[in-house]
């Protein structure tokens, strides 16, 4: 019998955004794995602390932040140590913030391990509905399409895709803030830009784009648009 | 001292699925509301139901099922009913399906009352992450533009939308399906697509979408298309 792989979301940043299952699971697992930084932090681990299990083996993966780069080395030789484990029998709980499937690194593990073992995944709630709740405004609603873009991406795709859109979210602000304020400001939707920081966190920090400063953000913040429809049915209600 | 209003994310379908702080905050309010069918029953109330306190007050807010309008008087009735218990120092409880502030029925009743009384949003496990962790493949990684788009858009908003589309997901397909497959394949994007029916309940069902029949589907329904990045990532992994 081999184990089970499990892709366990977090959630955002508070550890009682976790699911029930993804507690149940974690609490009885021999094996944890995590992304972590080069000095051994993990937020994904931070948050869900209280519910490793004693004794648990742990599995740091080291991602070096290499912006653009993916450290194709790094989940190879993770992959192959979680493998050993799988293989032995043992389950493997990986550790994820937000959602596993929603922009986050567990897909490289999974890619190179769901062929070969089961694998389940446990959603979590994700950065993007947590500032949602955070900005205290809707991200979309009924017919409205809402576009999500990492703010990785260059300053002509991004006005491309700017231009005309409903509802946004744009993901990782971090060092991208100064320039994302301008496209933003250039597609004429800065007055309907949130942005949020570390939501669900105790720092969170909910502001209108505007009364950002002009230096970078960290990488956990988002700039969240509001669909027109959505500022025009507040308008209309006067709130 | 007035009461708070709670919007709870009681997540996708599964009860496990629901967060340690909408069961936390869920067993100690003592009136709750969630929207409902004009016979009673209520999706939202089925997943919560092991965590609503015994005696709690119920509302529930009967939304009749007619496509393309909203129901206005039901909105404003339910707040005032919510707002006079709010005055009253009770606190309340609004349960949401998903996520309150995705696609969900609360934003009508936050517009209503979030100006006169606490407000708060808990956010939970939303049905888009839900159904790419039942299909097994993630939604959107690293640089990739996600699009949300509402089934209910019409054929040509679509099409225009999933031209050159990165990753996409459709949500409430239900009667839709039979145009949408329509639509998806003449953007040639059909090998790409994978439908997700009651993600993350006992019913669930996963199918590339050339699989579905050509009937209606369920109103939670979800077609999702992954990005094409990320079939070349697999493809070049022979995964």
């Amino acid at each position: 019998m081999t184990g089970k792989l499990f892709g366990l979301g977090v959630g955002p940043g508070d550890p009682e955004l976790m699911t029930l299952k993804a507690v149940r699971l974690l609490q009885r697992v021999p094996v944890i794995a995590y992304p972590a930084t080069g000095d051994g932090d993990s937020s994904a681990r931070a948050i869900a602390a209280q519910f490793v299990p004693p004794g648990a083996t742990e599995i740091a993966i080291n991602v070096p932040m290499r912006p653009g780069r993916m450290p194709t080395e790094v989940y190879d030789t993770a992959a192959e140590d979680i493998a050993g484990h799988l293989a032995d029998g043992r389950d493997v709980a990986v550790l994820c913030e937000g959602d596993p499937f929603f922009y986050g690194s567990f897909m490289y593990l999974h890619d190179r391990l769901a062929g070969r073992f089961p694998a389940i995944v446990v959603p979590g709630v994700s950065s993007l509905t947590a500032c949602a709740a955070s900005s205290g405004q809707p991200l979309a609603g009924r017919n409205a399409v809402l576009t999500v873009l990492p703010a990785t991406l260059d300053d002509a795709d991004l006005t491309r895709r700017l231009q005309n859109v409903e509802a946004a979210a744009i993901l990782k602000v971090g060092r991208h803030l100064p320039r994302l304020r301008a496209v933003i400001e250039d597609c004429g939707l800065t007055a309907r830009a949130i942005y949020v920081e570390h939501a669900s966190r105790v720092d969170e920090k909910v502001l209108p784009l505007t009364e950002t400063n002009s230096g970078d953000a960290p990488y956990f913040s988002m700039i969240l648009i509001a669909s027109d429809r959505d500022v025009d049915r507040k308008q209309a209600r006067g709130s």
